[in-house]
């Protein structure tokens, strides 16, 4: 871990310089928030795609003078640090990329745009309809003139094929480390695990991907000898829902100091982002571009409706995994991810897997009253067994 | 009044007894909660739609079994409404038609649909786009099979041509009507203005129609006379915001009672619905469903991203109604309306309007607080002035 832990407290300055420079010679810097803002068609433009902050509270209070106190602390958190130009990722980008994943994202990337450019993806909400999937496909060629126009490269084929497969070795990686996990013991803790999904946001791609497959080769050692972070009866925790930006430890943190191992994040921080991969089905620039429009529209977020492949996810990810439990985390005002809730618990009951439903934000004024309910969870758990 | 006070007070007696008699004439019923449900399309095919209830309280607990709390009034009133099957618009129908305007009814019609058949539409957020205008009008295809599939009945040029002419009319009575209260003073109260746009979604078309053009002769009369509900000198409100569905009277109720007069209310219950025409431009079915979507395309509503269509209709509706304030009204965890008040607030800044932002639900609790808020916003208006 001494790689991504060595990126974590360089986060704001080493990673910031290489942007520094990648900039002064001539390229492009663009931001995001969300898996569906396609990362291949930016790098196939020569461009990098950075993660932008958005998981600290003390840049909400800043938010909150001009946006609802009732939002998501997401949306208030990337706000707040744009308004304070204290994130220097969004201080290194040419430009935003936003989406319609939600409502309240939507509307503050109209206000956001008034602080940096702001250039928004509209997600269509029904999956596997034909009218969507054309209408994404239009979106995507659009996002590819934009980008085009942006750093001045024409996206061809070639280019666009190979950040297909920097980007496909970069989520082969993450899930080949997501498989570990699964290991009883697991290998890594999940803070860890977090940690390093998180960084792939961050990261330089390439050097990354490596760094993660050189960690996967250490940690197949530590289960070849059955070692592992937690005591083999741990219980084995799935957290499901709103994804955890950087510096948002909360959960894991509390969870695993109590002594759950978090072997799996449902989230656009962990499975939802390397889960599939984008395979296209022939060598033209519309084969490369149906398969991106493929590969995005089958992430299963609560943005859809319905969205029966995030519960049949969940359900294949709760065996993979051998979980004893899942903790459904939502951040608050997440209409989306809070109202799937119920049907993830519904699903889960039928398995008869325990939940814990947890609604925070990033202050740490529940962390008392978190760690008891998951030492309640726990010990649920632990008479179930 | 009379004959809209009589149908509120029979609106769930006599007007359900029609209903149940078209249906055991094998007609059809369609419920719908938003403007964005194609009513031309439904009446085409032979069935009428309802608004269904979701503007009360006491089926707000219910709902909250299943439901989060933290979830805009409307959304839980309607699905506690349907749970307890106390809405006898929702037992009434044999299907209701959702949409994809906000998150929270998004993901509700999925609980909804295990309780009554939804069928739900997508509404494009960038309005404006070919691809957006485009998809919209597969949805409205897709919408108008659906129809015909639910009654039997094939939608003709002739049929739809007709039903454009029903809800044209209507709209343009309540037009009429709208166009009168920008007198001064107001010929009648906002809280009438407001029932009669609440019933709009109830009650018979033609019947209405011609009943809110009867009254628009006597209000002529008033206006002619000069008479008017509140003083001369009455401070006149816009209310801006999201919608109140029946029976959500209690901002106009309050802010009348204290000796405003609310003179307009741009929301979806209000000028969003009728503003605009059906106008087709040719005579093929093809012309007819294009109109359809350019009318619903122009909906100002705070789903679209960016929706400058709004700033320029609330700034057009202050000057036509000469308002001296505008309430600027947010159901709570409404976050559409909720962020793009801040772009409004700013636009009545420029117009040296003040604004008052009200945030609530459908309880009493805050009534006296929403009280003494609107109290001194109607002070300093008078200072103002």
């Amino acid at each position: 871990m001494d790689y991504f832990d060595f990126v974590v407290s360089e986060v704001h300055g080493l990673r910031i310089e290489e942007l520094a420079k990648l900039r002064s010679a001539g390229k492009k810097v663009v931001g995001a928030f969300c898996i569906y803002a396609p990362e291949e068609i930016a790098y196939a433009a020569d461009a990098t795609m950075v993660g932008l902050c958005a998981g600290a509270d003390f840049s909400v209070p800043n938010a909150e003078a001009v946006l609802p106190r009732n939002l998501c602390p997401l949306i208030k958190s990337f706000y707040g640090f744009k308004i304070n130009r204290t994130c220097p990722y969004f201080q290194s980008s040419d430009l935003v990329v936003g989406e319609t994943t939600c409502d309240g994202k939507k509307k503050v990337y109209e206000l956001l745009n008034e602080l940096v450019p702001t250039y928004v993806l509209e997600v269509p909400h029904k999956p596997d309809t034909a009218q969507g999937k054309a209408f994404w496909f239009k979106e995507l060629e659009a996002f590819k003139t934009e980008m085009e126009k942006l750093t001045g490269n024409e996206i061809t084929t070639k280019k666009l094929k190979e950040a297909i497969g920097l980007i496909n070795n970069k989520r082969r990686a993450l899930k080949r480390l997501s498989d570990l996990r699964a290991k009883s013991p697991s290998p890594i803790s999940g803070l860890d695990g977090l940690l390093i999904d998180q960084i792939s946001f961050m990261d330089d791609v390439k050097r990354f991907t490596a760094k993660v497959n050189e960690l996967c080769d250490e940690l197949d050692q530590r289960v070849r000898k059955g070692e592992g972070v937690a005591s083999k009866d741990a219980s084995r925790l799935m957290i499901s829902g709103c994804p955890m930006a950087v510096p948002n430890w909360k959960v894991h943190s509390i969870a695993e100091s109590v002594g759950a191992s978090i072997v799996v994040e449902e989230s656009c921080v962990g499975t939802r982002y390397f889960t599939d991969l984008v395979e296209p089905k022939g060598e033209s620039l519309n084969d490369l571009l149906w398969a991106i429009d493929e590969k995005y529209s089958k992430i299963p977020c609560a943005c859809f409706t319905p969205n029966q492949r995030r519960i049949e996810s969940i359900t294949q990810l709760s065996k993979q995994f051998n979980v004893d439990g899942v903790v459904y985390y939502t951040l608050q005002n997440c209409h989306d991810y809070n109202v799937e809730g119920v049907k993830v618990e519904r699903a889960l009951k039928a398995q008869d897997l325990p939940m814990l439903k947890i609604e925070t934000d990033y202050t740490m004024g529940d962390s008392e009253q978190i760690k008891t309910r998951i030492q309640a969870f726990l010990e649920i758990i632990e008479e179930k067994r």
